[in-house]
């Protein structure tokens, strides 16, 4: 096979003091598919030029603003073939348009946007403008998340009936917010975040995984959401009960205020023939239990695994990867279907199955619900999306 | 310590063929405190008989009601001192009450009665006669649960936020009733278990044991029933949402469709200060994470577990003891109680805290609730009993 | 079926403050198959005396030594059947002589005797006596120990290339003996263990689960034993390489010292086609690795588990049996076939493969031989017995 | 803090077909530490061409040997700052000593050298040379690796009495080497591994695990080293019993025939006041018993690390970090040592721990010494080297 070039890429959001945008470029430098060379790294002018300096992006790329770097980067014959967004959620929405606008691929973090209303136009302008726009749902990233999903299309499991998801996690168990923690700052800042804390933040990783591994949508759900820490703005547990099309029935539980879990993102789904098990903190491994055999462990890169594990796979059996690895299954993938529209080409098929808009038109309609269910005391409410 | 004799046990139900009536045995023997003398063991009075022989019941104890045993041994100077009601759901109300008016204490099986009328009634009987009246919600018999409960009433945990309990298993994942299994057959029958299939026979435990170590009453819940297996009469899926007294908020699921599952009874429950997580499968461990500090496994008889853990402990740490020994200790404990009643004298007070009709006439509003409220579609319904 | 009559069993040692004799108690009373009716429980008359009243044995069978048991229960006619001989080691082999020469079946517990001469003069004596002979290596008892031992019987591993069996606990990391706790000071002490103090008391055990699962006798080892407690007289950690019959190679740990580590006994034996995996303190389960397939959980009366498993188990997958239940397992099995003797007929096959004198023997030349080994530097010595 | 140049980076072996080359080329570039300009990729001079287009190294960078990489390097301006050495074994010396003599720093993967000799001269080149030569033990590159190497000399465990070190495989149970696999091919050679199959390839990392968190050296070890894959010209398992100065014992088994076993070293460290484990497969989790209280699980990142732990950290807790991740931890750390260097300044202390050439000595030293222990028949050897 023949190498592509790197892609080069630009970067919004992420300055000093982030923790997301450092992780995006790791994941983009990983397997050496992107060089980062260009960036809107901070709505702060100083940090972003300082910011820029130590990322080695040259001085003239290190842009005060994201509408400055798309108009530059758009004029030069050199300019990004690729945008990742990284900034807190109401500033996606803005980001991308203007990226894909000036004819360039996007990269976006989650949740995508922070109102159903810029979700749906966010759709919209990636249909006309028919570029690459992928979510970093990253989780769906891991080879064993995918190995899942490719045991549920096959068949493995027989019809879903039942999916339990969660999300635990502790870091919220006080009131960080008030420390000067930029992190839990605008994570729990509806004017940064959006309705949703807990469950825009986790929530909806949780439900978009349960969605990319059973190939099913939810047509109603019921929430009750909580603040347990007072003076809090948003949630920091949800509960949710979830009915997917076709009848299979689930559980959504995430939490920031829950002691002991790190980052404890955890799923099952049981069929008419077998059972799936995956966590996040062990994700090499993928419990499978065909029912009336004994239960397996699969790993990643180890007997029972598909081609779909080997693909997003560098190292033996045995060998852990990890998040970054994860994330970067996901930027890899997008660089393979970038490079095959420069290079006119079909992409490698096994690299088409990152989260899209559509995904995030998706979870962000999950977060809706799920408040105005919680809001209206925990009622059933519609969670369709016709996009 | 004076050794007390052993007490004279009779058994209603449990003849060839049952399951739960052998674990009620051993539990009962297994620390010696107890004789079986008589039984009605079977409603065929064939098998009544030759359960009897095959247990060293002496022939004129073999009776062929409980009624009958109930007068025969009230009548005896060597009567029965208790007796264990081990029947499917429906007949555990009348034979109780047999034994009560009789003058014999009852260690019954759960859930306590079929109908919330039959529980309210036996919590009448039982508070006119006098007697000890035990539930075996054999869960709450391990070492490491009552530890859990102990640390929730020291504050180990502060203020309770947020409960995750579950108990899933697969052995009805497909229509085992349709096969000759008994248990199967009684256990999806309304008419010998009630209005729950699932929710009645396990999702019961569950409740039972949330509240047990929380120490929490349920007020409000939402329940999502369902029967997944085509032509099932009962629900084997069971997906709730609950409400705590004093603002906790839980999440309960059990199945009988999740394959994968044996008997994965687990609860986790976290408060503004720390967590604690107990699964009983690995009945010896309870693990601890205080928030801010690196988690710790607490083992039964090893540092860190208290006087309650020790208490019902026969063996050192490392030496695992499981659902027997868990049961035993339900039987041991009432023991005590009866026999410091003979006795007059106090009984040690590590030894009262079993389950007592009020907590069977919880477990039946449980599930009287959360039919109704699945019934509903799954609206919020009260579940508070006052007794 | 027809049942058998519950069995006589008396008990030689066992009194107030000793341990394993009120496991042995338990494990003979679990599945109702003895009776305790006479005891010489303690050297101490008073002792003896108390402990008898404690365990409801008639004060005419309190008997004040082993000797005195042995001719009175002789002449009886409902004299003991079998006696469990539960003493500190160096009083084993007169004891189960004494019992033997009355025509008494014994359980013996481990190690069998505290010399090797002692060991070899038992063997020929049971062997005259034509009598029952079980020795309590009671981890042989858990099913997931003989389900492990029949796929290596049948072929499942093909043929075995290596044994790592290990047993490390902690509980003699201070030296405890100084405290006044007696299980330390015999179990420390040569004239009461013998020759060896870990490897006598665990490493013995650790040696025979590898020979009851592989099937293999070692025919040389190496050992380095070492005290690492000042003035502690006996061994506490214990290092020895295994070469086995046939060509496979072990390695055996066993130590008191070790933190973190209370009963933690584990084998993993390997061979041409696959991998087996157990440890003690989760019995439940057995790892089971085909080489090239995905690595399986075999659960104790779940998928998989064959019908020696089953002959062990009381109770559905997913509730656990622990260590007394594996105990019983052994004491049910003897009183099947002592029963059998006394019925005139075959006993059920699965009932026969308890340890017996000649496991015994083996185990006090495994000791005598790494003491030898250890002694001389860590020299490769003989490990072969002829019995 | 300044952000130093990246590193100019060149490789020895490492073409297409090569494992660890890939793996060194993710570890180098994770931290956007190097950037890779030069290399002598293979022996086959089209591979080396192909692989370095591949690579993006400009085609007059791509050399046919190292001896000319060496060379045309050191006469650029631009020239490699440090070269990678990643061919099998026996090319190790000469092309680490080419480097060091042009002046190149050095990154080499273990077993350092095929023989004694030529690590002993390869200390002495680097000591006269003065440059950097870091080994990849990448093992020792785990965040809580180094945390437990910090708590062992913080004295959490006080004086160390048992090590306990284990690395099996399965992944030879059978004769991969005759299927044309390239990995199983050479490194089951003697003329391309050394003396050492098994026992080189990963013996060698566990040994050096066990003295990089223990602080201690080996004195003195016995060894039974087998092969049991008919006709396999090197080691496939390997037992070894230590005796370490201080007087603490150990034992190490790699096997490379463990059949469900993919990459599982594992430590194990217990002194007077508590233990320590850690395994490869987990490597975000540190065990912790400090005796006397309940055992504790310190993460990567969460409550209980240290320092150390965070300076090799990217992410936060619960965000699994890998192979690759500790990997990079030793680039990174050698990057900072080299990039002080030519900053004129002194380097960050934490990134000074990595594997030097000296331990690289000791590890062929080991190799030595075990193969002359087990040729000899299993007897005590010495294992000290003074360099």
């Amino acid at each position: 096979m023949t190498t592509s070039r790197r892609l080069r890429l630009g970067m919004v959001g992420g300055g000093q003091g982030a923790f997301i945008g450092g992780v995006h470029r790791i994941a983009a430098r990983l397997d050496d598919k992107y060089e980062l060379v260009a960036g809107a790294l901070s709505s702060d002018p100083e940090r972003a030029r300082a910011s820029a300096a130590e990322l080695h992006i040259a001085p003239d790329r290190a842009y005060g603003s994201f509408e400055e770097m798309a108009t530059a980067e758009a004029a030069r014959e050199d300019g990004i073939d690729a945008c990742a967004i990284v900034t807190p959620n109401h500033v996606h929405a803005a980001a991308a348009k203007a990226m894909l606008n000036a004819g360039i691929h996007v990269i976006c973090d989650k949740p995508m946007t922070s109102t159903l209303e810029d979700a749906l136009e966010l759709v919209d302008t990636v249909k006309k403008s028919g570029l690459v726009f992928a979510l970093t749902h990253n989780y769906t990233g891991y080879p064993m998340v995918r190995q899942a999903r490719s045991m549920v299309e096959a068949g493995d499991l027989g019809a879903i009936r039942v999916i339990q998801v969660e999300y635990p996690q502790d870091w919220l168990t006080t009131k960080l917010e008030d420390t000067g923690q930029k992190q839990a700052e605008w994570r729990t800042d509806p004017t940064r975040s959006g309705l949703g804390g807990c469950i825009g933040d986790i929530g909806t990783h949780a439900y978009n995984l349960a969605s990319f591994i059973s190939g099913l949508d939810v047509h109603e759900l019921c929430a009750d959401l909580s603040t347990f820490v007072d003076g809090r703005k948003l949630d920091d547990n949800v509960h949710v009960m979830l009915r997917y099309d076709g009848g299979a029935r689930g559980m959504l539980w995430a939490s920031q205020v829950a002691p002991g879990n790190e980052n404890a993102l955890k799923i099952r789904i049981y069929g008419e023939k077998g059972g799936l098990f995956w966590e996040q903190e062990y994700p090499n491994h993928l419990s499978f239990a065909p029912f009336g055999k004994a239960p397996q462990t699969i790993t990643r890169a180890g007997a029972g695994a598909g081609d779909i594990a080997a693909h997003g796979t560098r190292i033996p059996a045995g060998h852990p990867e990890g998040y970054l690895e994860g994330f970067a299954n996901i930027y890899s993938d997008v660089a393979e279907v970038i490079s095959a529209r420069l290079e006119n080409r079909e992409p490698e098929s096994m690299a088409t199955h990152f989260p899209t808009v559509v995904d995030g038109a998706k979870g962000v309609k999950f977060i809706t619900a799920a408040v105005e269910s919680s809001n209206k005391g925990g009622v059933w409410v519609d969670a369709t999306l016709d996009v």
